[in-house]
């Protein structure tokens, strides 16, 4: 055994790691974008969360807040999928060209997905979050078809 | 050491890998049922959305739809944490009879707790729904209990 | 090799595992917590539901089961990226110490958050959420400077 598959010295495991990272990074940022809305435009969805501002509200109908928030719960759908099923490709010892380019279209289609669905943009928005989509289903029936049911 | 723990080379860990691929991909596919059932009845999120069809609306009061949402929000609740768990319940090193079982139960659970929720089924759905959440837990004690607080 | 670093064995992996399946087992007892409040006031989601009780309504308005299901929704944004960066943590072979408490503080941030939202506290709610977003991007950050992109 020249060296574990599971180590930051495997190179496919290495770029993994670190796509992973970013993406678990970017789906927590958008509650940081969430916050940035909710203080700036003084609406909140719990009671004692109007101690942040005099005028501070309770509501569920800005449109920023929750435009954030269901490009938020589509993260949630799609990216810790990708984080487990990401990891377990690399168990499959996939072609180290393959698997990070995997990895690059992963988070690139999901980066490109939040830009269009921040921005508004049809059908561009559906095209990436296929895309990303597509990216994690390839992963996935590779590491089915190796597994054992 | 005969082998790696963490490989596919592993039963325990082959079993875990295709069953969570599969709970990944059937969680996922929520969305496609999602999508199905807003571009046949025309029923959206955003306002851009409404450019895939002349008669599009947004609206977020349609049965088939929400029913849906309501039951891929319960997936998020409960299968990403059968993924991580699951894994770590390998590292255990179980018998790979009941680790295998616990693997199957849970996706069965979930794919009946599916077949309920969308058929309206009660008590059936509540039933599937607990027996899957037993089986992560029943590994999640196992564990805890091997790991170091 | 003295060892793998993914098991039991490495006193890091074992304090891994123990938090996460701690933190997994939080996240799903929320569910445990939304059916109790359904069950003792008669208020459900779905119209099949309503035979749980003879006065069983559906409604989405009830202040406690609503509270709850915010939280579980702020669960679900933040713990399944901790389990998967808390895992690759573990591969970037950090100081036991330190690794040790970024988990301990993680779950204590998670359960103190947990307290305040269901006690209605703030600022302390926002401060232990911030405290738990914080050590995951610590983690996260460290995860992605050993990886390769």
């Amino acid at each position: 055994m020249a060296g574990s598959v599971v180590s930051l010295d495997n190179p496919v495991f290495a770029s993994y790691a670190a796509y992973a990272g970013l993406a678990s990074m970017k789906m927590m940022g958008m509650s940081l974008v969430t916050a940035y809305h909710r203080l700036t435009k003084n609406v909140f969805m719990n009671a004692e969360d109007t101690s942040f501002g005099t005028k501070a509200v309770v509501r569920t109908d800005n449109p920023d807040i929750e435009r954030v928030r269901r490009l938020h719960r589509n993260d949630l759908e799609n990216i810790p999928p990708f984080l487990v099923v990401g990891f377990l490709y690399v168990l499959t010892k996939p072609s180290p060209d393959v698997a990070v380019w995997h990895y690059r279209a992963f988070l690139s289609c999901r980066l490109l997905h939040t830009a269009c669905y921040l921005g508004g943009l049809q059908p561009w928005r559906a095209i990436f979050f296929f895309a990303g989509f597509a990216t994690t289903v390839s992963m996935a029936v590779q590491v089915v078809a190796k597994g054992a049911l």
